[in-house]
């Protein structure tokens, strides 16, 4: 592999993943990995713009910014891209109407949108929400549509909390396209629209930006497909088994936000 | 398309399906379908022989021949091929030993079956079972596991209860797939395994049986691909769109079982 310095020169601008990167959700809100409190200050500090790009959707962009700050992140709101505001944009401009099947953590973000009548079906990180009952009901509003329209914020298949691994919202949008013979709309990482919406709000090109993760196939494979460049780091979800992706082969491997904040300012922008 | 006479030729042995044919579940148990209790007594009077083939894996077989029973139905154990005994057999074959995501109904069928220290996951129809916590706990399982086995009791897509269509396992089984980046091993229809099983316990030669069932994929097109001919019937869970569908076509669509008796009782085994 080239060395750092080639691959990481000319980068401007670094799109940050949250769970698993900055922090592991968990009892309590979690705890933030261990030294990238100190590298997102780093990168502020550093001429490389920053933007946070994140597929939680359990918490309202509020909730979750102010987790990070509780935990000693300097991150405002509107440094942040998140699939419920990214959703609501696209529910106004089709004008549809959705049946929610999400977290009540993130249900303030959609206060705005008319949600009677639903002809659509929006899903999320529901955790516990993910119920029978509530599977079923969102089953069934999808069946009497005519047209079934169902989103589903990111397709992750897991994350890593403090306890363990936990069922990310990809599994239960795969069991509705099943049941319904239908195919979701992804409104989140790896979706294009959703890295360029991310990069436009950066002003930085593809070509100048890199994404950093935990997630080899919705993080890193996502990002390159939309010609950025991406690392991953070996906190969150990261199993050493990614490392031999068939499919997905990272710009970089590095242990933990700290080393890649480290290289890039060795390194980028050069 | 042929007349009856021609499709129906030769039949010695006929397959039924129970939920959606004989019967609606539901509150209270459910309810038989108009025609059934007296079409499967007209069946039982004639040369045909008859077998109960079901992919019922709420209930124990006992308990599923009790309740048909219950609602006027001509049935003992022995005359019925269902899922969970099948994957008992299959377990004690291969030293497997299962987490079991079933329904408090059908536990009683792995008794004798050893659940400790589990090295495989066995997901049936589990209804509220499906509980987000127990889903993770499956997968979780599973992700432990170096070889991840996953036993899926059926895979259909939805069926229908009185009170309206309910997700069956099959949604479930790709949520499992998709978490844990595995193919499932399906027991039960349409699994040409299960078919053969319920042939040779009925000893009739495929090409001399036939299915009558509610569901185009899980019955007819199952059926089908080993060999035997296959009915339609429109109750349970038969679309208008079933008949129309894009890959399997039943060798006739009938109104409900009655209707494929008589037919059967006219133009069979001539």
């Amino acid at each position: 592999m080239a060395a750092w310095g080639e691959r990481l020169a000319g980068v401007r601008g670094v799109l940050l993943d949250i769970s698993g990167v900055l922090y592991d959700g968990g009892e309590g809100g979690g705890a933030a990995i261990a030294g990238s409190v100190e590298a997102v200050a780093r990168l502020k500090r550093s001429r490389l713009k920053v933007r946070f790009c994140t597929n939680e959707s359990q918490k309202s962009r509020a909730d979750l910014v102010g987790l990070l700050q509780w935990l000693g992140f300097d991150v405002s709101e509107g440094e942040v891209t998140a699939p419920a505001p990214a959703a609501c944009l696209i529910l106004k401009q089709r004008g549809l109407r959705p049946h929610l099947l999400v977290h009540d953590g993130v249900r303030s973000e959609f206060d705005q949108i008319d949600t009677s009548n639903p002809n659509c079906v929006v899903i999320a990180d529901a955790g516990e929400g993910f119920s029978y009952q509530n599977m079923n009901k969102a089953f069934q509003v999808l069946m009497e549509l005519e047209n079934p329209v169902l989103f589903s914020l990111g397709k992750g298949r897991y994350y890593k909390e403090t306890s363990g691994l936990m069922l990310d919202v990809g599994p239960y949008m795969k069991a509705l396209e099943y049941a319904c013979g239908i195919k979701a709309e992804v409104v989140g990482k790896p979706s294009p629209e959703f890295f360029k919406s991310a990069l436009q709000e950066m002003g930085v090109e593809a070509h100048e930006a890199i994404m950093i993760g935990d997630d080899i196939v919705g993080d890193v494979g996502g990002a390159q497909r939309c010609g950025m460049r991406a690392l991953q780091v070996r906190t969150g979800k990261f199993r050493p088994s990614d490392e031999h992706h068939p499919e997905v082969k990272a710009d970089g491997y590095v242990d933990n936000l700290a080393e890649a904040v480290g290289l890039l300012l060795q390194h980028a922008d050069k």
